[in-house]
């Protein structure tokens, strides 16, 4: 198929990678040049806009950061929406509001285009793979259209329904845990620092009793490294747990954890950390109490 | 060797079992006379008070609730004190405040007897089987002292260092990450329901996903079966998240997630519902958000 991808970030220039091993024509949009230019190399083609990209077009998958740049991305003055084939398939992954997957699936519809609500679970490592877990909400003729993409990119996919929105309603309830679990792991990490426990014992323990989590065995090594590679940054769950607070409005519930969560991510990025990996949420507890991080991290 | 096991819960008793299988004579003390039988029937000895222990018992291994439990049985006027052999070793599993370990151990120095801080990291299968996990504290002496108890007991053992102290507050921040894994794993499975997602498919999809936790995993399940059969009930969060607060303010240091979901357990148990397994915190959602729990649990 002819297909493109919206966003050469980590995740979609690991998708746009397996779509060519799987023997697409794959271009990518994206305005930073020396990703473009990396994807080029690899084979790949890219533009800057989408209105460059190849007439006919037959899939589009999205990797934007958010709703917004989705939106401009196809539906915006130089978008992509004229250079598709009739009845081709927008595969969305940005994480995003239900209300705002809702809002462009029925922008696609106007257009005559097929959409699949379609977050994503797995990081950089497994985009390149074409190993990503996807959460996927749309309707049979979406699914079917889309299904050559979607066995490209990813190595699990959950239905959720086939109503736009489902499966964004999915991601922001993860993204809830993930984040929690992060600033958690901060919170416990920083705690038996200040209370005299070595962090790197404290590591191993945790990661082989019944405290552990996913996020915790992930992104503690980061801290005990004093490693600020933003593999993910603290912005994204500042986001993230922003989309939490907002479906949680919308559907009237609280979210209490999530909520303090979403606070101590404020705090990295209000300190000027936001640009640094997620688990420097720690920078919060570190400016409550003064505590030294390893390797002054 | 003669060992006494105090306190025939579900961890003391598997512990109990796995001590007779490794060939050692054992005494439980424990007030309820049906846990006194069983434990008979399985080939041990049982006592209700620690004045009726074996003269000369070299070992005593404590799974009381708390510290003051603990203490009452050992030092108290009927306590097992008088009837343990010279350089007999304490080993304290109960899950307690770092300062209330310091002041057991100082107490058993004035009686000549040697302590091992033992607090215990696994469920009653896991003690059944003699596979627990240890996080320890305590002199050269006392360790060498407890070896073959603890060789019977636990398949891991981690040092923490030789003042008793060190392994409960290692303890405590274990159960900061444990009673928010918990409480917060409820808080996403409450928001699911309420935003229409199946929460038979929400377990599946988080437990293949970064949001995963070890508590997630394990106590969920009880929320989907409506089965509010105490393997570890809520009590015992109100409890230990009450350790955490008060060692945070020990050491002088904020822990804003810990206290909120602190404030989920006591809601669970200020309904009623102390004595039910500890994944119904869910009911403090239910309450402040009226959703319907599957199986109507």
């Amino acid at each position: 198929m002819q297909v493109a991808v919206i966003g050469l970030g980590s995740m979609g220039m690991g998708s746009a990678l397996s779509l060519l091993r799987a023997g697409h024509a794959v271009a990518g949009l994206e305005p930073r040049p020396e990703a473009r230019a990396a994807f080029v190399a690899a084979g790949g083609a890219a533009v800057a806009q989408g209105a460059d990209l190849p007439q006919g077009t037959e899939a589009v998958v999205v990797f934007t950061v958010n709703a917004a740049q989705a939106a401009a991305a196809i539906f915006g003055p130089q978008g992509a929406a004229p250079r598709l084939a009739r009845d081709a398939v927008l595969i969305v992954s940005a994480t995003m509001a239900p209300a705002d997957a809702r809002d462009l699936a029925a922008q696609a519809a106007a257009h005559g285009l097929l959409y699949v609500d379609a977050p994503v679970s797995g990081g950089a490592a497994r985009a390149r793979d074409g190993q990503l877990t996807l959460m996927l909400a749309g309707s049979p003729a979406a699914m079917a259209r889309a299904a050559p993409v979607l066995e490209a990119i990813a190595a699990k996919i959950w239905q959720l329904g086939d109503t736009p929105g489902q499966g964004a309603t999915m991601k922001v309830v993860h993204q809830l845990l993930a984040g929690v679990h992060i600033a958690v792991a901060a919170e416990a990490m920083a705690l038996g620092i200040k209370a005299g426990i070595a962090p790197e014992r404290l590591f191993e323990i945790v990661t082989n009793a019944a405290g552990n989590s996913w996020m915790f065995e992930n992104r503690m090594p980061h801290v005990l490294a004093g490693d600020t590679t933003p593999h993910s940054a603290v912005n994204i769950f500042v986001k993230d747990l922003g989309l939490v607070g907002d479906l949680a409005r919308e559907v009237a519930f609280p979210v209490p954890l999530a909520a303090m969560a979403h606070q101590l991510f404020v705090s990295a990025a209000a300190q000027g950390h936001g640009g640094i990996d997620d688990a420097f949420v720690i920078r919060a507890y570190q400016a409550l109490s003064g505590i030294t991080l390893p390797k002054a991290g």
